[in-house]
């Protein structure tokens, strides 16, 4: 069936699906030029937190990459960004022990002298809220852990995503004076995971992801002694908001050259590490899929357009930036995909199509299987970044990859360029330069 | 479609399938047994190359873990090994600098003092045969890459594997002196990695593998000044055979016991490194899926049965005793599975059935894709342990795995327990464990 499949040509008299996808292989897989450009992003410029003098040089080279590359039209499409800044004291004592742990996004600083409170520990929201008047100038710890029986681990994700994304602003709330949240990881270290944490317009405190050992520590301390009283000390703090900026370039399409198909990954990143594969691997594989393409001298008859989205981690301005430009371009946002899961060996796209033009996708579905992609999931995850263009009836797809260990480095000190393998890297940059190509030439 | 598969009851009164599977993840993932069994068996014995000393504390462990898990019937099945020993001292210099390289497995030592001779590059063995008596006292360099452009790495392995399984031997035949072999990775850094050659009933040479920069420094030098010198040294040597034995647990059919299906890994492994993805991780993934099924409590209606293959990587020994005990025994070998790809992330599996019987498998797939095995690969790869049963018309099962970073480590000093992570090898495990436990309760 395969070859069968392989043997028809999709494109008139232009070369059959299986030469595009051999071209791209040889060419790709030969040159690895994602992992060279993931070298300059992570390797050279390291974390950039929106807001960063780092986040700056990141828009800076994502211009000049582009630029160097031959792509279209280069240019920025400015956003507002938030500035909070970690700062050099990051430290939680139970009885004068250090236990590991970093700031969540977000976060209040401590009085330099720390903050000492007994510690209350819970496993969800709900238990936090049903302290009521006892968690005041108390400590809540989150403690819920990953659920490890799950298989995908943004599944495990999701299932205590709350904890760190509210739990803070639950804490705040009930007048409680900081807030300890056990690291959204399942790796059995140490290494505490840092993330954004969100107030809205409501009270803020100090609030801290710890390391899972320590996380374990503490609870042990806890059913020993409850209510043990810790001392936390954080200098991080919320500066005056910062322009910033997205970054696009694309090839015009020769044919259909305001249908466009946008691919892409964000180019801001936490500050622990140095956003190799949280979103290093997503933009290198964007940039390195369009130069693929440019390179071979092919001319699409769409327009293929990266979009290095700014402040996916904190805020999403940089996404809504470039919806509010999509919404007034004329244009029309034929489909837009984005790789934000790590650059691990891919499994699969998560399409936002269903029914019958989900269907339709698997006449192409015997190239990408070639390259690793199992199948499409439709109706399943695109991106953060992409998932706002749904307004435009955009369709949307997501880079699907292999996840069993994305969560051990994932906005920590771990996630570096040695923990992202080049030929895993660039089958997604491949992948993405496939879909964007069928695309551009056969419509969706 | 999914849920509906799920939904269907495939055991009469016995728990559904989803059940079945849900139990296996919350258990196998919960508890990460075989990372557990690695840590002893890698970690703790290390590597184990068949005729070592390692190599029969290795046969001790699988017995007397076998006995601690609780498997029936935990025996021995003899077989002899052959007994190379590396020695302590590989170099190879090109104009007093040393080279990256060790000794392939089978090769001969050299004299104390080393082999000086002029080496020839090619890059066939076509190519080394049409070198006639121009090859005579010279070293012969076989230097064909990996093909890059092929995205399965074993693929890309099968391609060059003639240089180092027979490159040697050609050129002994033409009374060369020695033979180089590059390295059989696409890592592209200065890690030689080992393999056996054979040499058969003929003439022999030293020969070693290079790692992949000073294969190239030693191209280029080549380029330049065409049947340069090297000198080799090596003091490798090939001891008496040895006594060892494969070893075999399991737990025995309720119903049908003398319907055995068969899962495994090799228990040997090569004196670089140790030995954690090769075969390590399936040697600890096919024991821990029967202690799961075990711990469980499941009673399977056929027998199931771990065996641990000695002497997979020389010469195969170990799975020639198996097969022979198999003709004799009053059993039918049902099915068998291997796991010898490294403990990675599962992706399919590959099986002897073509054709109906084949895509009768399917049935079993939605439970399969929950644990990331996203098909059967009909008439697709088993293991080298196994597939002398088909001649007794065995079904057999190939675990296939993501397999990019796999021989970045293999047969190096690189394969060790770091690069295994728990999740991806557990996984495997459970897919073992679930075919298994399915083919016990269905037949095949």
């Amino acid at each position: 069936m395969l070859s069968i499949a392989f043997a028809i040509s999709l494109f008139g008299g232009a070369p059959s699906l299986t030469d595009t996808v051999n071209t791209l292989k040889a060419k790709g897989l030969g040159e690895l030029g994602a992992y060279r450009l993931l070298e300059e992003l992570s390797g050279g410029i390291g974390p950039r937190i929106a807001g960063s003098e780092n986040a700056a040089r990141a828009v800076d080279w994502g211009e000049a990459t582009m630029k160097k590359l031959g792509f279209q039209n280069v240019r920025r499409i400015p956003c507002m960004v938030p500035h909070w800044v970690r700062g050099k004291v990051e430290k939680l004592e139970v009885g004068g022990i250090p236990l590991s742990c970093c700031a969540l996004g977000n976060s209040l600083g401590t009085p330099a002298g720390g903050i000492a409170a007994p510690v209350i520990e819970v496993h969800s929201l709900k238990e936090a809220e049903a302290l009521g008047a006892r968690a005041k100038g108390k400590i809540i710890f989150f403690n819920r852990p990953f659920d490890s029986s799950l298989v995908s681990t943004f599944n495990a994700y999701g299932t205590v995503g709350d904890q760190r994304f509210q739990g803070p602003s639950v804490a705040a709330k009930l007048g409680a004076a900081a807030a300890l949240v056990r690291s959204m990881t399942g790796d059995n270290d140490d290494v505490s995971h840092t993330g954004t944490t969100g107030f809205g317009s409501g009270a803020k405190v100090p609030c801290v992801a710890l390391g899972l050992q320590s996380a374990d520590r503490l609870s042990h301390i806890l059913k020993g002694a409850p209510e043990t009283e810790v001392r936390l000390t954080l200098d991080c703090e919320t500066l005056p908001d910062v322009q910033s900026a997205d970054v696009v370039g694309e090839i015009v399409g020769t044919e259909r050259p305001n249908e466009v198909i946008v691919m892409g990954g964000h180019l801001d990143s936490w500050d622990k590490g140095r956003g190799a594969h949280d979103d290093g691997a997503g933009v290198v594989q964007a940039l390195d899929a369009l130069r693929v393409i440019h390179d071979l001298g092919w001319k699409p008859k769409r327009t293929i357009r990266v979009v290095l989205w700014m402040n996916e981690e904190i805020s999403g301005t940089g996404s809504a930036a470039y919806l509010a430009y999509a919404k007034k371009a004329p244009e029309r946002q034929l489909a837009a995909m984005e790789s934000d899961s790590g650059g691990f060996a891919p499994r699969a796209f998560g399409t936002s199509l269903t029914g019958r033009r989900a269907a339709r996708l698997n006449r192409w579905l015997p190239a990408f299987q070639t390259l690793e992609v199992d199948h499409f999931t439709p109706g399943g995850e695109s991106g953060a970044d992409v998932e706002g263009l749904a307004e435009l009836k955009t369709a949307l797809f997501g880079l699907e990859v292999e996840s069993q260990r994305y969560f051990d480095y994932h906005h920590s000190d771990k996630d570096t360029i040695d923990k992202v393998n080049p030929r895993e890297l660039q089958l997604g940059s491949l992948n993405m330069a496939l879909l964007a190509w069928l695309i551009s030439e056969n419509g969706i």
